[in-house]
């Protein structure tokens, strides 16, 4: 697999002058001497935020007042980045908003999917998911399997397709997998699962900026995702939600508060729901995290007249097929597996090296070194640690690469990482 | 009932002078000429939020990266910014976390509370509450007694204590109401309610930061509140829930997301919830807006060595009162009338007037005189326009008040308020 010639540092250089997308670094205010690999879990901060927030507080709220809901266009924040969000999606202005947190809003649409499916079919009693698609996803499927009594079954990935059935009434996957960073083929899922008429449900939250996605052409039914991650939205930056047009007006979403309502300043006592994807709003949402949201979305759309998601894509994959060349060339002799598809076809935008152990003390000595991955801890089934290397397009270089896995083997010949002070696990890693 | 002496000017530049809570007011950033009177709305803008925000976003965010969920303690903020609450609530540290929005938190505790009466006795089959309720309160009930197939029952606030009996599963309650500012008395409510077995949900959206609180004298099961009115969290700021510690390990709350779990960054694929109100987060919280509602606690509690909650809510009275005194000397006689009780041990923070019509218009035309409160239109059952004027005693003096009723009489005398430019309505009023 690896290649014959041995990459150098001059050849990274040379992709990065060569690199059409090299500006839009930029845009980003990243701290000096930093390889930040972690943008798979929080983006970095666009520059643009900082006025933008501090407007948001000094002048819209601090003397607009409470007149900023109309003046300053707060009340419809939660739709005009909806608009910017549905650009990546392939998904039509109106057909996506923003709105609390991606546990919550996979709440809402797969409770609306579990009443379509049952509702069409009762002796669908099935809702399937993969075994490893991130937990707070599989806390949500056994919340509401518990509140409609229907089943879950988790299956390997490679399973999934040859158990969709008439018994199943819905597939919910996490698109690209946060530990391993291997994607489905949404088409030929999606196509696959309404054979059977089962509806699909998708997380974006490791897709969205990262890989051009086209909701449409891939036959899926719901969508969520998260704003913090290569929408570099910001720490704990709100969700979204996208539903297919045909299914928005079918069913209430259960978190039927105000702010999804037909009329919500009319303060009527009885709930009517609005029509379209605005009914899957549920109270207030939180503005200045939405307005460092909206400052991220600006950070990629920038790119739309360089080629947009495309040249995105195609950038991501050259930086991931780079650290995995570099790998196979320098990595392998240090105990280091490869978690992540070389097919890049079924890559998303961050490689997972595994290791039977050590992988904590690892990533800390290599933060300590300027190069900032993160640790997943062995799982169940006797699996091995992970350690995650994300590469934002925007703001990852090639040369940013090369140094990543060159102070790997540093730490690596070095044992550094056996100090002790690399021991002692952190809550959030 | 008006007073006989005429209050003059004088009379309440000398109670500013008085006022032993003047100074809080310096913490605001403030409008130049500007009588706000729509903290009950949205709260003001603490000037420490500027730096703070800023400070979160440039270093936080900017430089410290994904680093800074551990070293600038943002995984902690939902608690540590919770027991700040929790002062104001009569509730012990770790009994209240932050999360979400006031809708969505309302559903966990609902959900719980429903569960919890069934599972003691299934024959209780009826969810009671005011019909006047916040409309998303009666919204999410809504949704939720047609999850659980219990009955929805909305009576008018005089009828709901003869009304409690071994039928009632679930009492829910705003403890100020919105439009009128009636309040009610928690402790006998409570006591009424547990006497027959009723437990209690309140909502303490226009209670918190503006009356003294104490959930657990007032027998109070579950409350949700919320971040942007007295608080001074800033637009769409976080929520927050309590559960009294005896039911908080008891059942899931349904939005059983990651931030819930006993061991969140374990990844496992089970949900086990964490023990006590952790449980009652869902996922990863907005932090920029978290820190924002943490300046706006700041700037509660510094009233703490002045007598805190009481002297606040000593002053809020005083300027409810003067409000209703100039009323019945100056306002009558144009036609308004009086939604909020004289009696003050049964209001909030607020004072609404009511008139058969022309009410927006009267508060536009007002607003443009720089006095800014707010409309709510008349509602069901043919009632009256409201006219709401919201007293947060931090940063509201006496002579606001004065130039307040001042200004609305010369709208009045004026006939301003019949200019076309005031009669078409906005969305968010």
């Amino acid at each position: 697999m690896a290649n014959t010639l041995r990459i150098t540092l001059d050849d990274c250089q040379a992709l990065d002058q060569a690199d059409p997308l090299r500006a839009l670094r930029e845009q980003f205010a990243l701290p000096q001497g930093m390889v930040y690999l972690d943008g798979n879990s929080l983006g970095a901060l666009p520059k643009a935020a900082k006025a933008r927030v501090q407007h948001a507080l000094v002048e819209q709220w601090g003397q607009g007042l409470i007149g900023s809901w109309n003046k300053a266009g707060w009340a419809q924040l939660p739709h005009s980045v909806g608009d910017k969000i549905a650009r990546l999606l392939g998904a039509r202005p109106g057909e996506v908003v923003v709105a609390d947190n991606t546990s919550v809003n996979l709440y809402k649409v797969l409770s609306v999917a579990m009443q379509m499916a049952v509702a069409e079919n009762p002796t669908r009693r099935v809702v399937l998911s993969e075994r490893l698609s991130f937990p707070t996803d599989l806390y949500i499927m056994e919340s509401l399997c518990r509140q409609h009594k229907l089943e879950l079954q988790l299956l390997d990935a490679p399973e999934i397709i040859a158990q969709l059935s008439d018994e199943v009434a819905v597939l919910a996957l996490t698109h690209v997998n946060y530990r391993s960073g291997e994607m489905y083929d949404m088409a030929s899922v999606g196509k696959a699962a309404h054979a059977v008429g089962v509806l699909t449900v998708w997380d974006l939250a490791h897709s969205i900026g990262a890989v051009a996605l086209d909701l449409h052409r891939g036959e899926a039914d719901f969508a969520v995702g998260c704003g913090y991650k290569y929408l570099n939205g910001g720490p704990g930056a709100p969700a979204f939600v996208w539903a297919h047009p045909r299914h928005t007006d079918r069913f209430w979403q259960p978190l039927a508060g105000w702010w999804g309502h037909a009329e919500p300043f009319a303060f009527k006592p009885d709930y009517q729901p609005a029509s379209g994807i605005t009914r899957f709003q549920s109270g207030t949402p939180p503005v200045l995290s939405l307005i460092a949201l909206d400052c991220g979305l600006d950070s990629v759309l920038v790119a739309e007249p360089l080629g947009g998601m495309a040249a995105l894509r195609t950038k991501s994959l050259a930086l991931s097929s780079l650290f995995i060349d570099l790998f196979d060339q320098r990595l392998v002799e240090h105990g280091f597996g490869l978690a992540t598809p070389r097919d890049s076809s079924r890559r998303g935008s961050q490689v997972s090296l595994t290791r039977a152990e050590g992988g904590y003390a690892i990533v800390q000595a290599l933060i300590e070194r300027g190069v900032v991955g993160d640790f997943r801890a062995a799982g169940q089934k006797g699996e091995d640690e992970i350690l995650r290397f994300g590469f934002a397009p925007l703001y990852v270089g090639f040369t940013d690469i090369w140094h990543a896995v060159d102070q790997l083997c540093e730490v690596m010949q070095s044992g550094q990482w056996k100090a002790s002070r690399f021991a002692q696990r952190q809550l959030v890693t």
